[in-house]
């Protein structure tokens, strides 16, 4: 019997219409869709991007991925990913990874890819990238991530203490994670004369914008994108 | 009579099939698209993109926009292109700018929504956002762009010349129109330690891809794109 494919599939920012018809056509044609989340009895975004995508007969298998440092239990929870994937690829069946934006960028999809790699490198995988949520928070606030010959920096945790050294090697910053250090930021900004706008929540029904970042001081939603860019001086 | 929107429109690095449905939705509507190209007799990879998402009835505007460093001849392009758009807005006509990639991510609609903005900022405007070519190359090569909390710093213009001093803010480097530096970059790959792997032409007929990156020294393609990463050490 021939293996089927396991294919990752980036499902961009949050909005439905940001899926790729790439994405849709992988998501149309396999037997069943593993969806991870990071509690189990956490809804999960990505499945609420792909429902209006996935057909009646396709199984949605759910996943659990901890929020979790230790890298043991990681381990164990990207192998019991990686094996409900495989079971599926052996039985000849194709099957889908589904991450919010794209899909090997600060993605689970890059952990479960390796340990597929791993494990069964003779079963063939296919990634599908997404729209990552920085640019679809880019497109909501229209601004630009980056231009020209200007070097992009994006930071996906918590900031340093002290960001402004970071403009010495990019003009351009994303902060992803940024709730909670709201007020940091809008101090450098303020410091450095730096351009800065956020958002929060991108693509979803609670979404908000900012361009006076110290009004979300002391916020902490998880999904805070915050762009900075400083003018080169003429 | 009501103006129509002017919509700046991501279609992602190649594939038609990496178009989002969003994009799709704005080709199917709008009565005309303009297409930047380089030159005059180019063929415009956008265009190849968007082909099989535009009705018979939808009207294509070629716009130039010349490579060039003289910002007054840049402005002046910005300012056809926007008034264009602007002429088919003032009719009542919706109208979109198609780009290759991401439209916010070093891409020319930045420049056009900015002159708009400034000419008539009545006018309605909107930003679909795409899939950028950085995470089509990722998906091609299968290895992540990056991973949990490392900081990522895309390079869009020819590397420095003594990149190494990059890894000291982030393991994991893009390189973008990195043909003519290959070289470089496989040394600082072999004297660090980093793994690197690269794509040219991704998505395209013509794609190449390898991890052996000194073959490609000398080499001048100028959709060549570089991903290198800088495990820690343990």
């Amino acid at each position: 019997m021939s293996l089927g494919t396991i294919f990752g599939v980036g499902l961009g920012p949050g909005n439905p219409r940001l899926v790729s018809l790439a994405a849709v056509d992988v998501m149309q044609s396999v037997s069943s869709v593993v969806v991870p989340r990071s509690r189990a009895d956490a809804d999960s975004r990505a499945l609420a991007i792909a429902r209006p995508h996935l057909p009646a007969s396709c199984e949605i298998k759910p996943c659990l991925l901890p929020m979790s440092d230790d890298s043991a239990k990681l381990n164990e929870a990207w192998d019991a990913a990686a094996q409900v994937l495989l079971a599926e690829a052996r039985a000849g069946r194709d099957v889908a990874y589904l991450v919010l934006g794209d899909a090997l960028l600060y993605s689970t999809w890059s952990y479960v890819l390796r340990t597929l790699q791993r494990l069964a490198p003779e079963v063939p995988t296919c990634t599908i990238p997404g729209i990552p949520a920085m640019a679809a928070c880019a497109a909501e606030l229209q601004v630009p991530l980056a231009e020209g010959r200007e070097p992009l920096l994006i930071w996906p945790d918590q900031p340093p203490d002290d960001p402004e050294p970071l403009f010495s090697v990019a003009r351009n910053l994303v902060f992803m994670k940024a709730a909670g250090h709201a007020g940091t930021l809008a101090r450098v900004a303020e410091k450095t004369g730096a351009s800065v706008a956020a958002v929060r929540n991108c693509g979803f029904a609670n979404q908000e914008m900012t361009t006076d970042l110290s009004a979300w001081e002391g916020g902490r939603e998880y999904f805070t994108t915050v762009l900075m860019h400083l003018e080169k001086k003429t």
